[in-house]
């Protein structure tokens, strides 16, 4: 029989889906993949149901029209310059096959990211022919999570092709100050790199609002954005990528969309269109603004009840997630104790994870909030 | 400014995209791409509009585990070894970087395909690092289309690594026999390849129907069906994957979804519930016996009406298209003069294509297709 390729036989179940099988095995509250516990919002839905039986055939790859031009709206850039895809997952793997591979003398283009890093950026440089290159953020017990810009300058070589940020950042919660960004475009420019900045999360922050790189680097920033995040619908594969702005609409969004429609052709038609319709609807209405409050008093809750029980806590600045470190909790056990988290060890390839790290969720309910920190408090008393 | 990739810059606009394009804009009767003009039906929308508010999270990468099972029963093979995708393009894709690519001693993997060639399976060959080499058919003005088998067999290198089929095949209309089946099943196992088999059409033959290639060789068929296609929903992205089954839940299946995952995490949860409810549905209810019938006549009817303008037409025996020759008429012009069909050429890369050959899709309501005819007869005697 053939074998498949070693780039698919390497390929794992990502740690995400690992941690929510498990977490159904074991009957485990869910504090690890990151979706909501909250439905998302009546007019995303009610538009939804609207679109179904309308709008069920293809649109064109870079996505319908009203989508990009919402999207376009929204991010003030213009629609031509979007382009929808299956979520953000499939945003960043169109930018990574766009961007970096390999180079026809056999060598490969270089990604910088930062670690810990969100999982698929990995296997997605390498997939694209690319090898991805990391820098690890620092952390202090006492000050937090913070940006070496001397080591991530450090690990610029001829062969960079791109820096890939988050930011808002999985799992740190980081949102980089316009100092550490203006530092970061200046780098990107003394060496002709692109930048992939990953904003899935840019409506969730809980203290000044995250600045967006392309309004400092406009001619090399793709920013990545998500529906599912923003909309609390994670599974509706609506995301997207702006380009830099071409001019008289020559930029490089055509070739983009190009790459985008051999992996899988266009996104959902009908939830794009319902996509369209709420964007606007989210703004004006003052839903971000909710989602940020009510994320806001569940990280209240779960820092206060983790520190309670001896845990350090590392509050975020954005997204809806926290880490944490307790010198007894390993996520492999804890989830067999009924609370599910993802280990810091997931979010680190190429440096040591910090010692005991968690990254755990609190887009969740109140209750399972309160559920799982009552049963962390039978573990803190029973070591495993 | 960085440059994208070759790769990237030489992405252009699919010659359907593009055909959809140019119809609106001329406002052209649409017989080019290959969306159907009815909606689909109630029993799947109903399904959606339920499903939307209740799964709209993240699924599994591998999907949802009842349409897993739903697709499993519907094709006689066990849901584990199913896995979902966002439609058959990203099946497409998702087998491609899985099955071939670059090799360690930097020779590259080949795929055989069949020339004329669905457009994407280029692209994706190529984006994965392989080498995609096509056989053409036969086309007689007589006796319509065959393959070639001895050219097949004898396209055969060390390098060859797969073999990627399509019936009902698009665009010639062509369903492989039992006979032609197995005489590629021998020559798949004689070297060893896997056999990718792109059964997107599977329920909408005009004959005898198809005979699974699973069914022949299940150790090395990877089968690929499209919900959009079979319900009427090109635009929904929930397509699949059936892989050779494995031993004891040890499949390449979970392989195949770790390189699934990391291309767009997962397809549409809620219209993958959707699906779900719905295959067991048409499967009972004749829905796809209605489809066909309604598609053979309307396949007469345009049939017969090109035949009375000159044009020479190759019957399909499977999909929705028809292939017809006609010495007058060039896609490029029609467009413009209010009928939209896809030029053969375009499904030409290796090969020269049959002089004046037109892919004209009969999906379409018969509204349209009596209009385009009508058109078409003005085209018949005014030259352009």
């Amino acid at each position: 029989m053939p074998q498949l390729l070693p780039r698919a036989r390497a390929s794992q179940e990502s740690v995400f889906a690992r941690m929510s099988r498990l977490a159904a095995q074991y009957g485990a509250v869910n504090l690890g993949q990151g979706f909501p516990a909250d439905a998302p919002p009546a007019f995303l839905l009610d538009a939804a149901r609207r679109a179904v039986g309308t709008l069920d055939q293809y649109s064109p790859p870079a996505g319908l029209p009203a989508l990009r031009d919402a999207i376009g709206a929204d991010l003030g850039v213009d629609g031509v310059d979007v382009i929808v895809t299956c979520g953000a997952t499939e945003a960043l793997n169109v930018l990574a096959l766009a961007l970096y591979g390999p180079r026809d003398d056999g060598s490969r283009d270089e990604v910088l990211m930062l670690e810990p890093v969100f999982d698929v950026y990995l296997p997605q440089a390498r997939l694209a022919g690319a090898t991805p290159v990391t820098v690890p953020m620092t952390l202090d017990l006492a000050g937090g999570w913070s940006l070496d810009l001397a080591a991530l300058r450090a690990a610029v070589t001829p062969r960079t092709r791109a820096l890939l940020l988050n930011s808002p950042y999985n799992p740190t919660g980081t949102v980089f100050s316009r100092e550490e960004l203006t530092e970061i475009v200046a780098l990107a420019r003394e060496h002709d790199l692109w930048i992939i900045s990953d904003e899935v999360y840019d409506e969730l922050y809980f203290g000044e609002k995250p600045l967006p790189m392309r309004e400092l680097a406009p001619e090399r920033t793709f920013t990545v954005g998500s529906a599912g995040k923003r909309l609390e619908a994670t599974g509706w594969r609506v995301g997207w990528i702006a380009c830099p702005p071409g001019q008289a609409g020559q930029g490089v969004a055509a070739n983009v969309a190009g790459v985008r429609q051999q992996g899988s052709f266009c996104a959902p038609t009908p939830l794009q269109a319902a996509v369209a319709a709420a964007l606007p609807v989210a703004r004006a209405g003052g839903y971000y603004e909710g989602l940020r409050a009510e994320y806001r008093a569940r990280q209240d809750l779960l820092a206060e009840g983790l520190r309670g029980l001896g845990a350090t806590v590392f509050l975020p600045q954005g997204t809806y997630f926290l880490t944490a470190i307790h010198p007894e909790w390993r996520a492999e056990t804890l989830v067999q104790r009924g609370v599910a988290v993802i280990p810091g060890e997931a979010f680190y390839a190429q440096h040591p994870a910090p010692e005991g790290l968690l990254r755990v969720a609190f887009c969740k309910s109140r209750d399972e909030i309160a559920q799982a920190l009552e049963r962390l408090s039978v573990v803190a008393t029973t070591p495993v």
